[in-house]
């Protein structure tokens, strides 16, 4: 895990949205749904001054390029590090990431500029937002499952703070401008050996109907990010699913011994706690991540089973639930046990030394561009 | 298949560079280039005077979505009808699409307004480009490796008429905008059953050090489609790459029943033919994708296989290399036999009743707005 060196406080967010948008008649209202995030601070890029700035979307995502190239190799050397594995014993790069654009992906430039083998397979996801995180942990699990020697690689890396928009002045838009937040996470999935979550199913589901609740509008000014207000009421439709996947695995999901939970803002993690009958302390990892960081999109995942790791694990053979949430309204879930020694080598884990989820501790978790609610116009 | 209904031939490609480009210092250059590429005629989503026309990224993208709207459920019936399969059968779509953007992915509406579970999987994928549909294939192999049980759904949706910039004049964009089409492929890959191309390998390869050779330029007016003079040699480094990967399965590259490569230009499948010491007569399915439609992206091995399956297949357990080429450089590779009955039933097949990729012969495939060399300032 990496969050970037500039740190935004939600004092600092809040007192930006005050002289911002000073005369918006919803201010009261987005400093409210600010303050009850529970977000403490971001990690963003830029210093705050210049991530209130739009210089236009080419402008934008040559930073999204140049920022991404001088910032992963690190945090990719530290998850192949605990690991205890070689950039060249790594069979496909999946790369998530929704906010900037590259074609070729990142992963090309990463197989070049590190050592990877040139056959290593590329998967770079750029359109499921914050349950990329969740998806990538499930097309690793899969790709393992079907080539059970095989080392997934799985990057992470979301710098939602060059989607800030200073024109959108939906309360959606204000809100969202404090809760995003800047980081990069990267994590092994090995299909034998090592410690961490050993995955046994995996399942998506889309809540229908719900296309339009989470979107980007794609302008010359590059994605506007849209939220709809029914978003965090969405565990409701989704803890059924939830369910559903534990129980044809013969679980109950509400009888699970740790949880990994995208924390896409506070209401998700205190409905999900009601709706599956869980004590909060359960999403102490997603509540860490989120209050610490922000909404760090598909990366909240990856640094919430780092929290896991960090906390030294769990017992062996102990049951547990991965969840990413996103646009769609799409849930990317997994189940799987913790594991110290390889017993069964079909079956993927997402592991490492220490850390499945390597989450370099140094650099870098931006805040959400966005998140500076200031720079906007009134 | 489909390709849209506005057609534009080889002589109006050439008449219009001449009247928008005469004052071109390399328009004779471009115009040999363009007629090399043997290129009949392109299908192109809307009238070429529309074409030329840059309303804005905004705009372009909306054109994107409505049209992906209207025109790929039609497709992906006529898929699901030759693979005799239901929405409901299917475990996962791959959506691959480099010419517009949406978030969510066209996927989600798909699934909401089609018949597909809402426990299908998404993989979306924008970033491969042309490779993106020999990745498809590849990605729908792991996937039903993993799940034998399973269905796949490979869908690509390539309008590169919407990426036509008209303030783009290098000889590359010129050529590019005489060689580009639109078109929608579908195709079922079912992990048994079914008579089509039974997969039995995959793999990448990357060239190293070509990352720039073919990219996208984002900019504020889009995706500006970037290609460099050294691509049509691309085929010296890559022959060595097809025949690594048939020499791993036991197999003659140089030797096999059937080819199913992507057209990117003519010389890609000269080369190869140079290189693999094959017959140019084998590689008449992409060459004829090439004649008609032009070079559609990530939907040529899926029309040069739909066309494999009109000429009535091969004797069965022949055996055939797919392969798809784009930006990476990136190669991605497959190899498996024709099978009419299920005999083995661990190996994920592309099939259907006829058509493995499904092509409905309706509608349309458009020109690459690009194609319309018209449109350009002098």
């Amino acid at each position: 895990m990496s969050v970037p060196e500039h740190v935004i406080t939600m004092e600092e967010t809040l007192e930006l949205a005050r002289t911002i948008h000073a005369d918006h008649p919803q201010l009261p209202l987005a400093l409210r749904l600010m303050e009850n995030t529970g977000v403490r601070k971001r990690h963003i890029l830029r210093p705050i001054e210049e991530t209130l700035k739009h210089p236009g979307f080419e402008q934008r995502n040559s930073v999204y390029e140049a920022e991404a190239k001088a910032r992963v190799p690190a945090v990719i050397h530290r998850a192949l590090e605990d690991a205890e594995l070689r950039a060249s014993d790594i069979d496909v790069i999946i790369y998530v990431s929704c906010t900037g654009f590259m074609m070729p992906s990142l992963t090309a430039w990463l197989i070049n500029t590190m050592d990877f083998r040139s056959d290593t397979r590329q998967m770079p996801i750029a359109q499921l937002g914050c349950a990329a995180g969740g998806a990538a942990i499930n097309r690793a699990h899969d790709f393992c499952s079907a080539y059970p020697d095989a080392n997934a690689l799985i990057v992470a890396c979301e710098f939602c703070s060059l989607c800030y928009q200073p024109t959108d002045l939906g309360v959606g838009n204000l809100l969202s401008n404090g809760l995003f937040g800047d980081g990069i996470a990267a994590a092994v999935m090995r299909g034998k050996g090592g410690t961490g979550v050993e995955l046994e199913r995996n399942g998506s589901y889309l809540v229908p109907e719900t296309v339009d609740w989470i979107a980007y509008d794609v302008r010359d000014t590059g994605f506007h990010f849209k939220l709809d207000k029914r978003v965090p009421g969405t565990m409701e439709p989704l803890a059924p699913a939830l369910k559903q996947l534990a129980g044809q695995h013969g679980w109950d999901a509400s009888d699970l011994d740790f949880y990994i939970i995208h924390a896409g803002g506070p209401r998700i993690l205190d409905d999900l706690s009601k709706y599956l009958g869980v004590a909060p302390e359960a999403f102490r990892f997603s509540r860490a991540t989120l209050t610490e960081y922000g909404n760090i999109a598909s990366a909240v995942v990856l640094d919430a089973l780092r929290r896991l790791f960090d906390e030294g694990g769990t017992p062996d053979s102990a049951r547990g639930l991965l969840a990413g949430f996103g646009p769609g309204i799409t849930a990317e879930m997994s189940l799987g046990r913790w594991t110290t020694s390889g017993s069964s080598p079909a079956t993927a884990r997402i592991a490492s030394r220490g850390a499945p989820v390597t989450v370099t501790p140094n650099a870098f978790i931006d805040a959400f561009t966005d998140t500076e609610e200031p720079g906007r116009a009134g």
